[in-house]
């Protein structure tokens, strides 16, 4: 067993150490379990690796809470053996997923910034029976500093019965201080979160945790297993460009200060492509709010345009991680992790007025979007922040390829199969075709500037024919739509593979 | 004319008393024209009546902007002479629905908690040329005290070029003290809201505005023309009723507190059944936190069950308004008007845990609702303030009768036609068939709660049929649906006249 003793500075909690099997079998079928974890930075690995083992030989489930995705350690790990009933409130994993779709897993797929608070009001069936934690350390007092992620570990760790900590000795003892632990007090008493710009601190550098409340402590030297960033391909390239050309016109006419308002950008490929966007553009003294922190924010620093970024989690690339862990020192004046409800913020968000740039799976020609399943009916990801962010920003982007599966698919349709955000939340609408501004346009008008602007031309005409045959047909109208053919396109998608 | 002179203190504004003639005859084609008005109360009623005969002669359009609904001589007046352009964010005038829905007027149906900073932030399209408030009186220093609505009038009249204010005398001056006016500073300089329970006063009981802005003052006489409220049905009834025992339920499970959290309630027939539930229940020491204030709130006062109310505007029944005004020494105590971007604010909303009770047209059976649209196409009235309050709300209700159109209509479907909540955002649904709790349940688990639970009888093996063959059609799939028939219900319904 790897020695954590250096890293367990109050010496009664030493003799709590234990091997992971022997803290997994502390949990007993249908327990509810919450862990950490948000993206696959900062989750539990030796616990749930060890529980999954057991589960082989002693198949159960368990309820598991989490802050939202985690690494194949835990998701993974534990959804190869059937091991989750509920799961929430997010999940990115390709196993979990199957077994969210097939029916296996019951998935709650919630706004992040919602998550914490839904399990304290005692809304998910019972309160929290073990709360499982990643540590860098655990301090004299029994409070335990977090890792690369926050999530919704602070808020577990208060509700729990039982807390295990995984002192992981991968995590280096700088991310000490990175963090901003703030719970807020439930209704009738909760306050204003004093935050009014990104930087403030409000709170403690670690989880408050009695040291009675923790039952085991697990070493861990399993580092995150977080993964690749894609190459940025011409489409993210394209579109990137559209949003930096609105912010800079948004800037020219008055609507914007010279340093933008702070940023909050989804996850992957295009988020990374537009933060690359910032890096050579002439834009200065950024900052950002957000949930996930990738490499990109560490170009924006390097290249001194980045004053501040807050967020939940540090999720870059492997690369990325070993560049964060060298430059630790540097990079941990610009950055800070607090809890999701806290980054997600809706009170947050709309105070400081956040540009939010999150990916749609499809959009329709009215607006609303669609961010989590396929064709209507597959569960992809989840919501995830997006919506705590969308609605609530001040100004709010959303990102979509035209076109999916080889041009099969078009990613603006007549009527989204599903709708995750509503035509009220949505500012702006980007493909690589091209950007359509629908603030203060009426649907009919948005229609029009969705389909010029952003549909693929091989679609175009289709769209088009669409929309002008609805309004001829429905006469009165505020949404023109022919509901027999609303939802076609998916119907000849799913019957031929293709919807052209 | 009517003398106002004693209602206008600045004695220098008295040479700015105007008939509403002149003052309308300031208004110029496509102007922005942002008015009070909220629901059918505090609107302004002589400019535009003034207007919309002028408009009768020299036909030209204007853009409105108001709080949300106005009444006949505003709302009404204008519509019937094709004067209104882009109208945002809120209406309820049959002649205006009936311009949006042609495509006469483009209606920009929107958060009401987001309208004024909307305008503020340039969204709308150019600024305010004229913003034209109702008052109970100008004060000595040129600020406007209003009546019975507070709306957007606030931040419109600090964004507005010039000022046009109505001094309506049928509004009693008893109204002046009960505003609390308080305008957030745009991002990056907003600050917390500093409000933690429904009574704080944070701001000025005036709307502050420098004499030299008021161009023209006109005097009114003409009341409110608020709306008679129907009679309490068996169906309201039997709704209320289910609400009432899920809430005794929460204080007994100790997820509420005793006098429970701030109350928030739609318009119209059901939410006065459910406050006079609470008239007839043993609950005590209640607060309100909303935007309508209707005739039950005086009836919870005078039952001495009713701590404190806050809204944005005070819209009883014709025989309401007048008991208001007999006992506003009285009602004054408990009873306080907020901006609407207060009073809907989603940051207070999540603060102070509202219980947000709200209407749908329709509920589909994964928890998706349409507030807004008749059969996916025509507009009705608008989403309103319900967004704000379902998706920050402690608990989110939404109610529905299980039928409409005599049993035509399922209110329970496979897919709503329109959706402006999604499934992220409601926790209960309500019929006069039963109440379903959908808080931890996965899509699947939701759909067989709504439809035992909510589904009127002649449709609920229908809904259960089509549920089980999509999950048999799907085989994988988080939210089963069969994309051909989602839609179905409605086609029929166009088609034939009945979804049956």
């Amino acid at each position: 067993m790897i020695d954590i003793r250096d890293r367990v500075r109050n010496k009664e909690l030493q003799s709590k150490i234990v091997s992971a099997e022997e803290a997994a079998a502390y949990i007993k079928p249908n327990m509810n379990v919450a862990t950490s974890g948000f993206t696959p930075s900062g989750y539990v690995k030796a616990v749930p690796t060890a529980l999954a083992k057991r589960m082989e030989k002693e198949p159960f489930k368990i309820n598991l809470w989490t802050g939202a995705s985690t690494g194949i350690e835990e998701d993974g790990a534990l959804a190869k053996v059937n091991g989750i009933n509920v799961r929430m409130p997010y999940q990115t994993n390709k196993e979990l997923r199957n077994r969210v779709n097939s029916g296996d897993v019951e998935y709650i797929d919630m706004h992040l910034s919602e998550s914490a608070q839904f399990a304290r009001y005692g809304y998910m069936g019972g309160g929290i029976d073990v709360a499982i934690v990643e540590a860098c350390a655990i301090t004299e007092e029994g409070n335990i500093i977090p890792t690369t992620s926050l999530g919704n570990s602070a808020s577990y760790v208060q509700q729990a019965d039982v807390v295990i900590v995984e002192v992981n000795t991968t995590q280096p003892l700088e991310l000490e201080g990175m963090h901003d632990i703030y719970v807020p007090l439930d209704p009738p008493h909760r306050l204003p979160i004093p935050i009014v710009k990104p930087n403030d601190r409000i709170g403690t550098p670690y989880i408050p945790c009695s040291p009675d409340k923790i039952k085991f402590i697990v070493p861990c030297d399993i580092k995150d297993h977080t993964r690749p960033l894609g190459e940025i391909d011409d489409c993210a390239k394209a579109m990137s460009s559209h949003i930096i050309e609105l912010l800079n016109n948004e800037i020219k006419e008055g609507r914007m200060p010279a340093n933008l308002l702070p940023l909050q950008s989804g996850v992957g490929n295009v988020a990374n492509a537009v933060i690359h966007g910032f890096v050579e553009s002439d834009l200065k003294d950024l900052s950002v709010y957000t949930e996930v922190i990738q490499d990109g924010m560490f170009d924006l620093i390097d290249a001194g345009k980045l004053s501040f970024a807050s967020g939940t989690a540090f999720s870059p690339s492997p690369e990325g991680l070993d560049r964060f862990y060298k430059n630790i020192k540097e990079y941990r004046k610009h950055l800070m992790l607090r809890p999701e409800e806290i980054s997600n913020s809706p009170e947050v968000a709309r105070r400081i007025g956040v540009i939010a740039m999150n990916t749609a799976i499809e959009c329709d020609i009215y607006g609303n979007v669609n961010s989590t399943h396929i064709m209507g009916t597959k569960m992809m990801n989840g919501i995830g922040g997006s919506g705590d962010f969308a609605r609530n920003a001040y100004l709010t982007i959303f990102c979509t390829g035209s076109t999916a599966k080889g041009g099969a698919i078009s990613s603006i349709v007549p009527f989204c199969s599903h709708i995750d955000h509503t035509e009220h939340d949505v500012d702006i609408i980007v493909t690589e075709q091209g950007l359509a501004d629908l603030r203060g346009l009426s649907p009919r008008q948005r229609a029009k500037v969705i389909i010029e602007k952003c549909a693929h031309p091989d679609y175009k005409p289709m769209l088009l024919d669409y929309y002008e045959r609805a309004v001829t047909a429905t006469k009165n109208a505020q949404t023109p739509h022919i509901i027999s053919e609303a939802l076609s396109w998916h119907e000849k998608f799913v019957e031929t593979g293709s919807m052209k």
